[in-house]
């Protein structure tokens, strides 16, 4: 299996190379009835689409998507939905040199050494590009979700040292700069980041957060299907991904019980509420009816103009210097790619979940 | 699907609840030859044992693994691996107490609200002991990735605010202090820091790291199933854990693609190496050649004996205040759970990737 | 993958060999809050028990059903079933025989093949035992499904030329003969005919129906998860198994258009229904709520005492005889288990098929 | 989950409707290097393509195979290869009239009953054009086989009464007649049968007949993916396949032991070899090293112009004759069909036998 495919009820399987005759998608067991068009799918798209800021590479990609199949008189059949998207960019451009050398922090070296030969073409398989199929899948879970009462706001909270303050945290910010951060001061401090790393060749990494709301109590199954391991899956899945945290994540590890446990109450609707948010939604694998709270650490893009050393196929080290139009950071377009992501996770267990109880078995049945 | 499956073709299902009659795992997928008897699989449990310092649940678990199948003269058969440990420690206490309320931090509410109702004797499936399973199970997956020279360093990165120094990091150390930390002054420190946690009926959080050495370049699949990925849902299934770490992981967020990118060059044996490893052995999905490298964050044990606020299942608040015998911190245990579901996740991806090339498949039936 | 597990949602995991420790089986997803004991198990185990009749082996198994995990006050937890049989019938036979040479008509021969070596005490795992997990699961599938108001009339149809006939089917006399004939004649002829092929060391197949009535119309997928498709498998990974048919099964190729359509017709309750059923209630896959009629062709017990020509591991051509206490027709006691092959796989489509419509979702999280 | 998957590593999934943009498919798993081009599949494709003679439907269908990932300089990357083939026969034909009422014999009823409404241009995803992506990734899974010695002779066995008859068996004469007869004779009289049907606005059904030759003994796994369990899932998700036997199939009801078992013998290789196949090569779920031997029953084709009664959406009874170009048997172009589904289970079974056996793993790894 070359691990294409993810979900259980909700199955998203890519397909498709940066420089091949396009990508896609094909989602097998979204319920029928859902009213899907191609403008959900390409409002998506068009939020990971280079080209729309200084920050990213100004690469033209006129991603159009076309639904190919599993809608009918604009609502969703319960067959496959197959989307495709057409390489319209590819360039007859040389790409023998690429093909001699791995390029540090790419897949070149990896892949050739578990296939015996690549797609030496922009990446092929490994490319940003390959995430289109993704986003394509996360809008329909996404509007899938949306009729479920569950939504998402997602954003860069760090690129390199610039962080987002809590205190300035307004979502409505999010749509108004090219960074996608919910803070207009951060933005613009992390955009001269940016300028200082590009007047070097440089690249930034930084960290996206997504926090789903409106997940009822319940979701997930415990053990090895818990829904924040699965979200850790399908978050880490993503290229330059490096670190994964629900809740507090990592600094759970300098926490003491007292601090880190949420404590019960009863919220004014009388139902069972948590006083703090520490877990991130999520207790024993299984949503507790909070907010759901993760965060995922992008690499810098390993793709600098600076001089590098590697080797070529031959074996033999050299000096290389990549050119072209690269982001000089990852973390802006790769918002919504962590929020598809989180959206495929979420409406795959949200159905799995149906037949958990007799109760609802009888009740669906009755 | 309640989740208690992993693996496509090293297929590990766990069973059993604390206070039950009994906790298991089946492995399904194990090549047939691999020599295997009921001490591989003690000597992994004897690791998670409780009972072994100050710093563990006093509680005596002896648990004993009896293997039922798929072992003949000595030799797994490629058939089922079953393993099963019977609870001997079930005390006829009462709990109708802890029936009556949520815990916080643990599962309880969570799987009332899925289930309808939970077996709360001791947690039930949401047990640290649901880990007996995992940890048979990654008995024999280490044993079988030693055959093919795949061995793991694991051991307490940080407990609480102590952290091990990597100029002190001595391996050897490890198996000699009861919190597994590769550096004695460091594990004096954190017994310090625990004394004092304990005095104030508090707990610990910690962080696990683990090193799988000799993996070969090639391991993984690209997309969904990238090793990183694959290691991230492993590790995160397990229990406290609430943050995951690949390489350089967070650290990433903050680097540039200068100080990040691991440049290649050339070994003294002539094969393509990497000159230094803030990917942690993985690139694009598929394992490098160099060592993986992976920090799990664990949090505060939630059983602590101060009190806590928290609602009972009528929906009223009250205080509570959890007696017994619980683990100031789950670190040290923990250590073996996150090697076994690495171990299983690595040989998995092993024996997925035997059919990635032609060449392979050829010379297998030629 | 040993391919010991079946199910998406309803998944069932066997494990165990014939003389082993013992065999069981572990059920994952099963929803919580179903009633469920030790006798439901039990009651279904002893249908496929040996020792009842003179046409089945005399060997005893007592085969005692313990129940190890998800079950609490009496109901599923929603957690893994884990069931277990010990192997109380042991034996200490000498097998040296029986491990040198391959007989006719069993697995010895593709195990080596397959495995290297094999578990040659009594056919190991490829022994008939292996189905007790099969009957526990089932038995517990058939439980969930009585609570949907899906029922399972199961018999053999055939015993070598002896055919049930259709004028004198009565499904009370089922279980008032040791063939499980739904007529008491043919039940008589089925005996005389049984009387003498063990007079001539040899043994005889025949033919299992099951009818399942009660399946709603809807369920089951298009394509590869048909829901024939489904019972086919689950029918054919039956050991002595060698042909499956639904509705009119082969006699189909003689049919034409006019005589195999089922034309629709409005029932006295209004609904849609079909004025017969050469379907066998199944169309594209879908159920279409009329009975399903599926079969089963069980081929003659291999072991027979009768001389056999065969090889040794060695090459060598040898004649054998084999000894011991052996089914002389494998039908009646497989009825119990073709019913429980049929109960799970409905059971898990019925599971799966919650999610089928956003109409279905909506109400059930709405 | 809609059931558009099949394959464990050389995982197959299915898109598209009859009159939709399109239908295709994606292949997951297929081992990097094999050497593959648009023709290998498009050869496949036109076995099932109709309009080649009077015995298939006139309706043209050029089926072109374009060839979108996964290829790269002539070979496959191992990554996803996707498949598509563009609908250019859409008639803008007026659709309303088999919108309002269910055809017998068709998916209509139970498409509706399951999702709540169906696409009903020309069956949508249960028409026979849904097989183009079976045949398509069946092309593939084929060309891998070859390459590792596996090969299949597929043809009608039957149609009508009239049978293929072993004398005159001449496998050089499939290709020769339009209903793939082996059997020139029997050709003829088929042919004869059939235009008697169609004069009756009638249509036949029929069997189809796979021997897969060179799988060494060895593949498929015990239990429930027993190599016959698999095929019998495979062809069984066919459309109008409503049988399945696996060697002697249902005549082993009437056989006895000492007629049903294949003796073991010496090959004049010093191999073991059996002196008859009965089994159909495969024993205990695991291929012997014989010819694989497999039939498939096919129903009549449901669609036929001949008045039948049926009810509409409205519940209400009334007649109807159904217009159009329709196959008067389906068997011939089914034929590539049940050979598809062979290859890519016999394919997905070979190369998840390759971690079978522990010296397998160490000399790969070695």
């Amino acid at each position: 299996m070359a691990g294409s495919s993810i979900g259980t009820i909700f199955k998203v399987t890519t397909w498709g190379e940066s420089h091949g005759t396009g990508l896609g998608v094909v989602i097998d067991g979204c319920p029928a009835g859902l009213a899907l068009c191609g403008d959900d799918i390409q409002r998506f798209l068009n939020r990971r689409k280079p080209g729309q800021s200084r920050y990213a590479t100004p690469r033209r990609e006129d991603d159009a998507a076309e639904l190919l199949s599993g809608v009918f008189e604009g609502r969703t059949t319960g067959t496959p939905i197959s989307i495709a998207v057409y390489n319209k960019n590819q360039q007859s451009k040389d790409y023998s040199e690429i093909a001699s050398y791995y390029r540090p922090g790419h897949a070149d070296f990896t892949f050739d050494e578990k296939y015996g030969f690549r797609d030496y073409r922009g990446g092929g398989r490994s490319s940003g590009r390959e995430t289109i199929g993704r986003v394509a899948a996360g809008a329909i879970a996404a509007k899938l979700l949306a009729e479920l009462g569950v939504t998402f706001t997602t954003y860069t909270r760090s690129i390199g040292p610039v962080q987002v303050s809590d205190d300035r945290f307004d979502a409505e910010e999010i749509g108004k700069n090219p960074l996608c951060m919910p803070d207009a001061l951060a933005a613009e401090n992390a955009a001269a980041y940016l300028d200082a790393c590009m007047a070097e060749q440089d690249s930034s990494g930084g960290v996206i957060e997504c926090v789903i709301h409106g997940v009822p109590a319940g979701i997930g199954d415990p053990v090895f299907d818990k829904l924040d391991a699965a979200l850790a899956k399908a978050v880490m899945s993503v290229g330059a991904v490096k670190g994964f945290e629900i809740g507090d994540g990592f600094a759970v590890a300098r926490a003491t019980g007292r601090t880190n446990n949420d404590a019960f109450c009863r919220a004014a609707d009388g139902t069972v509420a948590k006083k703090t948010n520490h877990a991130g939604g999520i207790l024993g694998g299984i949503s507790d009816g909070s907010d759901i709270v993760l965060r995922a650490a992008i690499k810098p893009t390993p793709s600098i103009a600076a001089p590098q050393r590697t080797v070529n196929r031959d074996g033999e080290e050299i000096d290389i210097s990549i050119r072209g139009r690269h982001d000089p950071v990852i973390v802006p377009r790769a918002v919504v790619v962590v929020e598809s992501m989180a959206a495929i996770t979420v409406a795959d267990a949200m159905l799995v979940n149906m037949s958990a109880k007799m109760d609802g078995v009888m009740k669906f049945y009755g």
